[in-house]
Formats: structure tokens, C-alpha cells, sequence
């Protein structure tokens, strides 16, 4: 594969840019809008992830020699397309949610403005990056907010693709997890890298004490001991032994956690070990999470789980064409109408209702708007919070989304969005969109 | 990111291999093995998918000065283990299931050979690969056995990360797709693309005609219809209308498709389209499809539902320390004993056991033995499958699991083994393993 991201994408992309450069119809302007229809089964809320990585990648969406050359001998499409192919660089305006922001059925995500063709080529990585960034920080955000503000590891570099993995880590940090184990998160984006041993690296020494002590000596008595390769009551004394009672922690990767955790932290007390940490990491997810909120944990590390948006890993969200303007220049709203997939055509810009005490209360999707509109007067007792900002304007990028410093933004701004959500959000069962979209 | 995929790890593993470093035991020769405890939930068999994608992955798996000055910068590891990384390339030898075969729970998927330090470090790489490509491919075999022999064309690639749709579409077209929407899964592996147009196309001209003529025109009558913008029943008379009764297909996204698809194909029949086929793309998984058996369906595009594993998005294999060599230059067996997450520890081959008429009945997993062994006896009636491979031999790749030429081979060989299969590794229900696996 090279650099260029221009081929991450649907062969059909391409036939409609051909298909309209042919008919004459490939320049005329359009808004595009990714929006979801609906949350995940029983969710309150989503929240936005990718769009830092995303706006990356449409930076390099260009058509090399490389691609062009196999577009053309795979007869993909005519030679006008692969010479508009080859000049081709996004030069139009994209509107989006701030990256870390909450939403919910309907919110207008991403608002893309351009030609049709240069709009209509970006639908499957657009879609691809915010479908799957999206779905895991939708998952790490609850898994955050039961977690009673104790550290979370994301550590499900293995249970996703290995460039999914990257995008995963960033995506739980931006939620709110607190660090990483995958190294190419820490380099790309800033992430925090954690991690010292596996049960490998015990079973590989002709004892376990073999083993602390050889991971002591390179690490200092502040490592994390894993104690449960043959038994944990056992693991742990050992690990006191070798590492003094100023052991930095223990993890702990099985068991019936809230019972193994509250016997490991009497057994830690016991010998004196009192300020040593217990990391768990066996197959949590927000359930298991909540579960041990009376238990001794003092960090979780979560693999599975989160890199797979915990039972729902695609955030179903669509890309959908919902307004392009007229042979006269007038906006002409469009959408499907067959009755089982309908969309709301037309330009959209949206705002968040907060009441007095700052708590949102819907969520409010004007149609007919421009993006770039003035808000709208506010309700008389609470205030309107803008939730499309300008991400790129006429082909320009806004640097502060992009690379480590968009990342952190990113993480800023879901902190405060998640202290405007009404209580009722951060129940885990089933249930509605804790907010009402409103459509006016 | 770099093009080397050494960050495409996990922290512990630089970590393991400090410390191993350090403590004299880096170069202690072992075995490790990537097998899956259980198959997902209630299906019958596995399918190991991502062996080409892997060992590309491993062969550029190096240590380049921006991975080092990282490392560095950030107190990984140490200075000895930054020489050692810098030195890094595969020596060791690895063993493997042929890219398409069925697994069961248990079977030694993948074995690795080499010094601790050589083999540990691949762990989270080699895992990465396999569960999630494995995972995908389960999930596509399953559809191809109810698709009657119809064919299936993966469509999903806005429903995962933009890299891992490149690997959903090879690992589905390896379980028995005819082909895929993705440009890059076509030119890096040789996957067949398809597409021609999205609703966002129908929308963009002034009229539901205006859109056929023009696409039409640029693709000639055989081109595929998308009918059911506005109106399905109207959409096809449309369709026919403007190209004729040689209109090569339509398709149709929406409604309760086999109700639509009868009546399609009525209408279709009514106009003299006779030949004009029926291709359905709405949220299909095995379930629907199964359901479409008596339907006029000629073709099924499959999305979310196939790159997401169909419920199972992570393949559930783990990568363990088996073996290794004590200082008498013994193999010794190791395997955790913590109750919960028991494994079953020394050197493995396998091999598939056969009865007189071909049909699979056991997975016999040969503990102590060296993959490189001898075929045991076959039984008296039947005959024993030997089911690892090798793929690396003392660092050097095997060719003919790599690039397009590979991932035929891996399509052809899965094709022959689950002709292999009995007859109810096909239903659809929960249920047990097809096969028992035998420990011998």
C-alpha cells in the first residue's frame, strides 16, 4: 500500500465521479452530510471520534502514477476521469462536530460542501474512520463514566486490525481513558504507552520468582507484577517478597475479580504492601467495570471490549447527499423517500439546548441553514451551544484538530461536553437517546 | 506512520524483552503458539484468515532510526535493547494452518520458534492479524454456505477502519466471496472490484431518468440499476425504460427484500427484462440471506455484517509460551495453571482426521511433537490431514503464502476443505464445534 489514502475506498466512487463528469452533472454543488440514524441498541448517547485522524487522511487523498496507472489498466473509468483523478485535491468546505462531542440520532456530524464529485469520492473514508473511531469511543465513554475516576488502560491492540489498533487507542484516550499499550498511538497521536510483562515472560524463567526478580532488577520495585500464572494468593506473597512492600502494583488477568481483588488486597495489607496498586485486566467491559465500583481496583485495563464499541463495532453511520443547488444557483433539498430508509434532505447546521443550570435538553437540527449562519436566538432561561465548527474552509485545514495537539483538544472538549449531559446519560441499561432531536 | 510495522505492537513486548535482556534469558529457544480457546459463540467451525497479510507484516517488521530515536526519547528500553531492536529481523521459524482452513477450538493455529525475545515481540502483531481477518472470514463462510452458490460481494468498507476493510475484503473473498467494492483490496491482493452508483448519484440530477440515462450512458445497458430511491416498483420500469430490456441488473437496498425481490423479478419478467438479474445489498447477514434461499435474489452485497464478524468481531486467539529449552538443551512444556484461563502447554502438530468417505470427524492435536515430525499412522478406514505448514524457515518466507498469488491459494484451499466438512458444520443454529479435538 502507499502513503496515499486515495484508494481506501469503494470502486463505485469512482464509476459515479466518471458516470457524472460524462453526464455534465460532476460540478455541480453539493452538501453532504454523515449523520446516523439511530444509536447503538439501548445507548443514551455517541460520541464523535476520527475526525482528527480523517482530516489527515483527506489531506492525502490524491491520485499518484501508482493509482492512476491501475485505475487504467483495470478500465475502472475513462481517461477525462483520470485526468480530473489526478488534479484532484479537496478544495471545498467541511463542517463538523468537534471532535470528543456527544450525539445523537440525526446530529449532523459532518457537513461536506463542494462539487458533487469532489464530495461524493471522500463517502467511504469518511464513513470508515468515523464508523469505527466513533463506535469505540462511544464504548470507552461509558466505560469512563463508571469507572469512579480510576485509571483506564485501553490494551486491545490484539483483538482489532493492527492499524484499527491505532485508531482504537486514540479513540479511548479522546473518551477518556488514560493511556495506552500500543506504541504507534504513543509516537502518531500523543497517547500515554503503558505495559511491563505478559504471563509469557514468567513461564519463560525457570520460576516465577525467577521471573520477578529478573523483571525487578530491570525495572525497579515500581513495576506492575502479573501474579496469576499459577496462584494469586501465592503470586502475591512472592511478589512481595521479591520486590519489598513498596511493590508499585500487581495485575491481576482472572478470576472471579471482585473476590480475587478484595483477598489480593488483604493479602497486600497483610504483608505490609499497603500502598501497592491492583491493576485488573481479564475481558472487562463497562458491566464488569460497574460491578467492582465497591472493589479495592485501583486501575482497569480493558482490551476486547473497547476496541470492538462493546457489541457494536460500526457506529452506523451514512453519508447521505441532502442538497445541491439548481442550474438557477438555488438550493434544492434531497433525499430518498422509500418509506424504509428515509433521510431529512436539505442543509442542515445544528445546536445543543442547555437549560439554566447549563444540562442539555435537546438537540436541535435547523434545516435550510448554512453551517456559517449567526446561532439563533437563544431560550429565554438557558443558552444554544453551536456544535458545527469549521474544520476545513475552501481547502484549507484547521491545524488545531490535526496530530497530537487535535488529539488533546479533543480529549478537552469531550471532558466538558460529558459534565452537560443530563444524569440519566450514564445509565448503562437500555434505553432512549438521553437528548431529543428536534427538527426545525 | 512509517511503512515498518515494529509500532504495531505492544509496549510489554519491548518491555518483555528488556528485561529478558537484562536477565540472561533473551535467547532461550521457544515455542509459542496462537490457538482459540472456544469458537464464537454457537458456531460450528473457524476459519483462519490473515496468514499472506502476517507474514508481509513480519518480514517488515524492523527497527528504523525514527522507531529507535522514539524508543529513546521516551525510556522505553534500554541501550543494549535498542542495539538488539535495531538488529531485529525474524530468524526463527514459523508453522502454520494453510491460510483458509478450518480451526476448532485448540488447534495450534500458528507455531513460532526462535529465541524468547525473537518471538515474544511478534505477539501482538501476529494476534492483531489473525483475529481480526479470522474473525471476518468466519463470518463469510457461514454466508457462502447458504448463498446456493449465488454470489457475494463484500460492500463493508465504511462499516470498519479504512485499513481493515482492505483486510475484510481478502479475508472474504479467501472464504468464498466473488468479490469485493474495495479499489484497495483489488490492486494489493487481487481481489475482483465492483460498484457502479449510490442513491446520492439518483439524487444529484434533476430526475430519477436524468440519473439512469446518465449512468447509461457511461456504462452501457448492462450497467446495475439502483431502483429504489424513490419508488421500487416505478424505479424499474424506469430502469427498463431507459435501457432497454438487456438492462444487465438492478439493485435494491431497502424493504422486506424477499416480498420485493418476488416482485422485482415479476415486474422485471412483465417488461421483458428476462434476463436482467436482482442483486440485494440491505443489511444482509447469513440470517437474511438463508432466508432468501426461495427467493429471486441472483446476487447478495454483504457490509457491516461480514466485517464485523457477524457478531464475533474478534476471533478470540491468544498467542502462549508452550515450550523452551532448558540448559540441558531439553524442551520442557509450560502453560499457565491460574484456573481460570487454563492452556495446554508443550509443542504441538495436528492433524485433521479423515473417515473412508473424505468427511472430517476429529482434530487430533499431537502433544510433545515437533510440527517437522512425521504423519502419524492414519486410522485403519481413513486418513489423517496434516494440517501445519511451513511458512518461515530459519528466516526465510515461504513465497507461495504471499501477495495475490497467496491469497488465491488460500482461496482454493479453503474451497476443498469445506468440502471436507459434515454436513452439519452447515447449519446456521448455535451449537457445538463441529469436530471434537483430541489431545493425544
Amino acid at each position: 500500500m502507499t502513503e496515499s489514502s486515495a484508494f481506501r475506498t469503494d470502486r463505485y466512487e469512482l464509476t459515479m465521479v466518471d458516470a457524472a463528469i460524462q453526464s455534465g452533472t460532476a460540478d455541480r454543488e453539493c452538501q453532504f452530510e454523515a449523520f446516523a440514524r439511530r444509536l447503538p441498541s439501548g445507548r443514551r448517547y455517541g460520541i464523535v471520534a476520527g475526525t482528527g485522524r480523517l482530516l489527515e487522511l483527506i489531506r492525502s487523498f490524491r491520485f499518484e502514477d501508482a493509482e492512476l496507472t491501475w485505475l487504467r489498466d483495470n478500465k475502472v473509468v475513462r481517461e477525462p476521469t483520470l485526468d480530473w483523478l489526478a488534479n484532484y485535491a479537496f478544495r471545498g468546505n467541511i463542517w463538523g462536530y468537534q471532535e470528543g462531542e456527544a450525539y445523537f440520532p440525526g446530529s449532523p456530524l459532518v457537513t461536506v460542501d463542494g462539487s458533487f464529485a469532489e464530495c461524493v469520492i471522500l463517502e467511504t473514508l469518511i464513513l470508515s474512520v468515523l464508523n469505527y473511531d466513533s463506535s469505540v469511543a462511544s464504548a470507552a465513554a461509558r466505560m469512563v463514566s463508571v469507572s469512579l475516576g480510576r485509571p483506564l488502560a485501553e490494551m486491545g491492540s490484539r483483538r482489532t486490525g493492527e492499524y484499527s489498533a491505532v485508531a482504537a487507542a486514540r479513540a479511548a484516550y479522546i473518551a477518556g481513558f488514560a493511556s495506552t499499550s500500543n506504541l504507534e498511538a504513543g509516537r502518531s497521536w500523543g497517547v500515554p504507552t503503558m505495559g511491563t510483562a505478559a504471563h509469557s515472560f514468567t513461564l519463560l524463567h525457570d520460576s516465577e520468582e525467577d521471573a520477578f526478580r529478573a523483571q525487578v532488577a530491570a525495572f525497579g520495585p515500581a513495576t506492575t507484577l502479573l501474579v496469576d500464572t499459577f496462584d494469586v494468593e501465592k503470586g502475591i506473597r512472592l511478589a512481595v517478597d521479591v520486590a519489598g512492600p513498596e511493590l508499585g502494583s500487581i495485575r491481576i488477568d482472572s478470576g472471579d475479580l471482585p473476590t480475587v481483588a478484595a483477598s489480593a488486597r488483604a493479602r497486600l495489607d497483610s504483608l505490609g504492601a499497603v500502598n501497592t496498586r491492583i491493576t485488573v485486566t481479564s475481558d472487562l467491559d463497562e458491566y464488569s467495570i460497574a460491578a467492582l465500583s465497591a472493589s479495592p481496583v485501583d486501575a482497569f485495563g480493558v482490551g476486547t471490549s473497547v476496541v470492538t464499541g462493546s457489541g457494536s463495532p460500526a457506529a452506523g453511520m451514512v453519508y447521505k447527499l441532502v442538497a445541491h443547488r439548481d442550474d438557477a444557483g438555488e438550493w434544492v433539498s434531497v433525499a430518498k423517500t422509500s418509506p424504509a430508509k428515509i433521510s431529512v434532505g436539505g442543509r442542515k447546521r445544528s445546536v445543543r439546548q442547555l437549560d439554566a443550570a447549563g444540562i442539555a435538553r435537546a438537540e436541535v437540527v435547523l434545516i435550510g441553514e448554512d453551517p456559517a449562519d449567526a446561532a439563533p436566538p437563544a431560550e429565554p432561561e438557558g443558552r444554544d451551544r453551536v456544535l458545527l465548527v469549521p474544520l476545513v474552509t475552501a481547502g484549507v485545514f484547521d491545524d488545531r484538530y490535526l496530530g497530537t495537539a487535535g488529539t488533546l483538544l479533543a480529549r478537552a472538549h469531550h471532558a466538558s461536553v460529558m459534565q452537560e449531559l443530563p444524569m440519566e446519560a450514564f445509565r448503562l441499561g437500555r434505553g432512549d437517546p438521553v437528548l431529543p432531536t428536534l427538527y426545525r
